[in-house]
């Protein structure tokens, strides 16, 4: 006899609810349980994720601790607050995996800062490629999966600061595709708007995931790294290519870069670094857990520039999550997740 | 009677081309004579620029010294190298636009370095924003069009470098639509590839608009300024954002940076400082000479940033071609083009 | 001294609205007046279209008879029912275009059944290149503006019914752009949902623009008419392509069939013809107010085929309603329309 | 001990290869052996092809007999012509799974109308929800893999000519992304020319799909049917939706036509008929192998329009083709196919 775990999803109609069953879907040792949603309730998940043909006629729930007990784990895509609130109501031997920001941060003052309200406590974050995370997920119950922007600007620059190569003084620009933005009915997220129209937003450090870059990568570093952090909205429904910079420090070339990430990446299932001379789209990584990442030292400006690409929805977010979960419940961490995207 | 100047367009059948004739076709000023191609020659231009509708039965000539002679004013729309041979071939009368890359640098070795070959040697800039520039395009017969690049960076820095607020480590990184690279016929720009596509090119200084960048910040700066030059291709016919970030001199504030942008471009006919909480799109922009700005200052990592929007084609290109055209012929800046995008 | 007529426009703030606008800031003998709005009321233009930068600072006022008062012209931009309203409380020396469906249908039971409520009576309509439609539109004091898909559908086979080449029963398939749906806030118009992907809406003949296909062309035949009709959403801003067909009487071949659309257009300044080849591509008429079209015989089919390219937004709704309100007040027809695309 | 399949592909660099392998990467039967190809023969293949990251550094040989040999499937994804050619060199033991053109044609006078040379005869057409396709295709040697145009138009009309609801007089306007077209580098391609553009090719049954729909629906009518067929192309890289009409024969309503289509295709585990009121949208279909569809019955044109959205290199060419090797080998037909799409 099979056992498979059992999991819920809180935010089934929502862009990050949809990628984590479709990936669930897939998954060999899971069975999809309770769907929840908040104004969705009492509809047909079909309605809103037509693309999920299996489980078209499943009817969402409402989101609730009591709809979602009796699961062994729980997926919880909600907006931040809500999800600290619902995760209190579940019990400690579940494992429950935060797809929302309440978990992130260390810092309580950070947290009232960039959120505001009380700070829920950080749990083990789910980006396995940093330095030290995989061994806190494993048999974790409780996981806060990255922002989909800190996803892929802290595994752009985490191997040089953890070679030394780099001054802790960082430039990211990322520029994102539309569904990091949910399903939000805002005007400025309008087909008509974004079409044919690159846009920045939160410039000049008002972006929430500026603390989570900068926890990260100080983190590695072992200093306090400052993180210039600008996004630009793209007219594509997913995908972050992400470039990354920063000085380098003294008699760096492109050798000792590259050897930094060969030393980071080679093992990660995940990552890859390019052959010299190719550059990473974001295309090649859709629906894959893929990050393509190649590295440049610009010798004219002593900077180490990295470009990453990857999957918003899926590395960055539901991928992630499920890379995460794997770790924590002992199973290989690749179960149910491809390194095959799907292009062109 | 009306004296119109008569026009000649090298490369007509180009991208960079046809939206010189889509701005010529409406400058009172302006009768449009020869129309030049290379393997185009000998087809109509219909069959190139459909949108051209009142030229469609013009038939291109070969370009060459002789079908570019006997016009008041000759645009070359050439690939680099070319121009400055056609150029070279060209009455001292004549006033000589080139759009493409062979009299923008004043260093031969810059030229050397990043181009190849023998320098032609550097002529008035077409960026009138810039200091100094309008004054030297005024009445002249040689004018370099600047790089669709340089062109939004260089106007989202000059401000700060010309009020002394940063310090002179740039780094800029620019989203650019796919009409930059031309009708070239290369697997990366087929629609298929580009369409859902943001990627990274010319990455770690290698893009040969690099030198361009120093040249025209150092020269407002009164120092040497070093640029991280980082272009990404989004899936876009048109249209430059361009995030650029310096560190802050220590004191300066967001009032100081904002009266700096408005001391620099309130004057300027096609520069939108944004009024503060919008933020640029280069969607707004479509069709127009305009240049849509709006600057940040990142108190947590203490830099300026500063955000443009413009058309590639028009105010990179075509647009900046025909401003600077009217400075030379003593025509009304903005004759024949509009401060109004198409938009969505 | 020149006079220049003085214009409101009601609805502002959307896209039919802010097309108006910019055909109308190039407009010579124009002034504009008020802008008006409903929820956006008291906000600046430029937040709501931020290409429009010489009105950017324009406060939009409520859509009331009070606020239009005044004016030479009104244009009503506004959902369907609301146009028929206010337009009741204009004078009768006013011109008023409606740009709304209130005024297109001439039987008041076509208008109950796809509309609902009172018939507001029909008027001239404002598609000049329909037979006999020009003459209505001279000195009209009210005009009721096509819908963007009888636009391209009912030019691409009018004159084939006029010639007599085809039987009265017609396929038309049109694909559009997003920005036909308005700025509304639904979730199928979000980026997300758009981009990538083609969907079909209204089929079956359930769209409302159905009865005025069938009205246009039985006018021209002179018999009833029969139209079956479907729009197809695409990943575009703007342009609609139109595919009609219907079979062929006896003996009617390609020469006979393009001899009757020369003669329908050749005379027509914003329709093209294409040459024998040459296909429509929606992208060489954006922003101007031209119909691209080619015809074709399908002889093993046995019907005409007929395909249209146009600007939704241009032709398909505010260059159609300039263009008319030219012939209405005794301008030159083309005054501030352009035959000129923005392309790519 | 497991036997799987040892597979080739020829034409590995293009979209439908590529495509191929992406499928077959995850097919648990089969092992991917030779990758061949024409120019690009001595390159890796993640040059052309980096999503594929598992067979990033397997090196393209050449397309001959003898590279293709000791196989026991061989996938000729090639131009029409040479994949006959290759495919008579192959032995009769082997799978022979054509993606081209060459072996789809019953009539030797179709093939050369429209194709021009000898026709290499008839295979079993690998599209196995036609009726009586399924059973040519179990145990066959030969797979003829259906165009993209005819595999949506074909399944949306085959249930209504089954159960004698229309005439024999069909329309089809198909919408599809740039990726059917392949890799070929045509201006027209160009992602600068393709975005934000629809527009008309092979108008007025100028279309070399148009002999297969018409043999496909005739063979189901058992008459001769005629076909209107128009290809449209929408930025967007993949998708087909497809508007299929014909005549209502007297007496069917919407019960009768959706009756005939829930029996068509109520266990075809790759179609799926929608609810009532939800509409195909290509997107839902993305990477998937299905079939999403809806059927109108239009009571005022008096006929039957239905809408079919597939994903043109999934079921339209690759996902097909697994399908029919699946069945050909004695595998589970869904083998190595998702009914999930990856959406947005």
């Amino acid at each position: 006899m099979r056992m498979t775990v059992n999991i819920a999803v809180a935010g089934a109609s929502g862009y990050a609810g949809g990628e984590l069953l479709r990936l669930l879907l897939t998954h060999p040792e899971v069975e999809i349980g309770a769907l929840t949603a908040a104004s969705s309730a009492g509809t047909k998940l079909g309605v809103h994720q037509p693309h999920l043909v299996p489980l078209a006629d499943r009817v969402l729930a409402e989101t609730t601790p009591e709809t979602l007990a009796g699961h062994d784990v729980v997926f919880l895509a909600l907006p931040h607050g809500h999800s600290a609130e619902i995760a209190a109501q579940l019990g400690p031997d579940v494992l429950v995996v935060d797809l929302g920001a309440d978990h992130r941060l260390a810092d309580p003052a950070d947290w009232r800062r960039w959120y505001g309200g009380e700070h829920a406590g950080q749990w083990p974050y789910g980006l396995p490629e940093l330095p030290g995370a995989r061994e806190k997920l494993t048999g974790t119950k409780r996981i806060a999966v990255p922002g989909c922007f800190p996803t892929g600007g802290s595994l752009a620059l985490a191997p040089a600061f953890a070679a030394g190569l780099i001054e802790p003084d960082v430039t990211v620009v990322a520029v994102t595709g539309t569904s990091g933005a949910g399903k939000s009915l805002k005007p400025n997220l309008l087909g008509s708007e974004v079409m044919g129209s690159a846009s920045a937003y939160g410039v000049g450090g008002a972006h929430r995931h500026t603390p989570e870059f900068a926890q990260n990568l100080s983190a590695v570093a072992g200093e306090k790294v400052t993180v210039s952090f600008t996004p630009v909205l793209a007219p594509m429904p997913r995908g972050i290519l992400t470039t990354a910079s920063a000085p380098l420090k003294d008699d760096v070339d492109e050798a000792a870069a590259r050897a930094a990430y060969e030393k980071a990446y080679d093992a990660e299932p995940f990552v890859q670094l390019l052959p010299a001379g190719a550059w990473p789209a974001t295309a090649a990584t859709l629906g894959s857990n893929n990050v393509q990442l190649q590295v440049a030292v610009d010798t004219g400006a002593r900077r180490l520039v990295v470009v990453t690409a990857i999957d918003n929805l899926t590395k960055g977010t539901a991928g992630g999550a499920v890379q995460s979960m794997n770790l924590a419940l002992g199973f290989p961490e690749t179960t149910g997740l491809s390194t095959v995207g799907v292009a062109p």
